[in-house]
């Protein structure tokens, strides 16, 4: 017998889903690197082992491409808690699942689509991003993690995001993740995202929160929702006083299993 | 009931495999774009369609990642062979495949590795490239299509290919494949090559054939064996006086099937 996997992703951030209940993988940096690895393995952002604690909800081991280990990961989580719902391993509904940064709960939709508690959301302050000479006025919004936000009317498809954006490194001494905003409706945003340590990336959750807070600051607004178009999907957000959710879509789209000589020889 | 695959590579050229001996999928481009998608598929630089016809041997429908025809893929000849004896399709040692270049002899061996006729290789003159202000003498090389092989001194590991080499555009009207040779030992290459078209790869297996012509060239000889590391791992030449065989790894690490509900929407 092989070794059981699933390939899954969220708005095009993609895993390998390793269901472990008996927790018998020996899960190694080099396996994770090589089942990551886009060429010589199946290829994916990162591994979400699934494990069975003795206590407590199903736990989401999530290791990084390169082998790292990472607290959470909110596209992660949408897989992961699909696959436990199509295992039949937890209901449709809400339900909690375990992850490094803590316990989370999830609302598993019969779309697909997966909700997450996001946490609070908070405007902190004017700020603006420059990418290639021109400035774009923007809002710091912290979502746990730091975030400059700029709503424009530039068409964001038109922007070259292969480089840093320039950001004020007094307000963000930490580096920042810079999310470039056009409205297309009422309550209907596009946005592309520069994640810090990173670069471009096809979806970040914690992004399309601070973009929707930034449109709504914009407009005089703390609270109300959005759909946000990233370059990986769609995604819906809503923001309310002390919190904020995130609703996007989970795909799991093969099964199978490893080869067993290729898994040990690893 | 899902859609069978398996994925695999040889010297990291990558290929999701689809068995159909009875025809009955509907292989659209949609579906090899999606199937070849690094982020919301599987992944891979093309698709091998695992067909039986009526009269003959087993037919390689090979399909490059952008949806569209590929005659011949001796990365993915390779992949396809080592399918064909795991799935007990044909024996190990010699058997014929199928391909839009016509049939192709094929040898599997024990270790997993294939071996591949490559037909005839000819030196036809002296020619150089250019990288970063640098001159490389080389030779022509014809292995079917149109080569550019330098043997240098200067470590491969330390060329910058990011950008076409220059070369000379009155020897190779039809643009050119450019290997860059180190001589490790006796018998033992090192290669690093940019496709024409493409940009570097993991492996060229024509490449290799002519890297090997090249450097019996220098030595004075028409014939002989050699093998080459490329970036995507070791594959073993032999150059005859009227041809020329690749043997080279095939690895089969993942088996299972795509969602059928995930495929049909495609």
């Amino acid at each position: 017998m092989g070794v059981e996997f699933l390939k899954g992703h969220g708005t095009e951030n993609d895993f390998v889903v390793l269901p472990d209940p008996e927790g018998l993988l020996d899960l190694t940096v080099a396996r994770v690197r090589a089942l990551c690895d886009r060429r010589r393995g199946l290829g994916a952002d990162g591994v979400l082992r699934v494990v069975r604690p003795d206590l407590g909800p199903w736990f989401m081991d999530y290791r990084n491409a390169d082998g790292s280990i990472a607290e959470m990961c909110g596209n992660g989580l949408r897989v992961f808690a699909r696959y436990l719902v199509e295992a039949d391993l937890a209901p449709l509904g809400s339900f909690t699942v375990g992850t490094r940064a803590g316990q989370r709960d999830v609302v598993a939709h019969e779309d697909g689509s997966v909700t997450l508690d996001m946490g609070p959301v908070r405007v902190t302050g004017a700020s603006a991003a420059e990418v290639g000479g021109q400035v774009f006025e923007g809002v710091a919004v912290d979502v746990g993690n730091p975030h400059l936000a700029c709503v424009t009317t530039t068409p964001v498809a038109a922007l070259d995001l292969r480089e840093q954006p320039g950001y004020d490194r007094g307000v963000f001494p930490e580096g920042v993740n810079v999310e470039f905003v056009n409205v297309l409706d009422e309550g209907a945003l596009r946005m592309r995202v520069h994640e810090r340590g990173v670069g471009e990336t096809r979806s970040c959750g914690t992004g399309t929160v601070a973009a929707v807070a930034s449109w709504l600051h914009g407009t005089g607004r703390r609270t109300g929702k959005a759909t946000v178009d990233v370059p990986g999907g769609r995604v819906s957000v809503v923001v309310e006083q002390d919190a904020a959710t995130l609703t996007g879509p989970a795909v799991l789209l093969a099964r199978g299993e490893l080869d067993r000589a290729w898994w040990d020889a690893l």
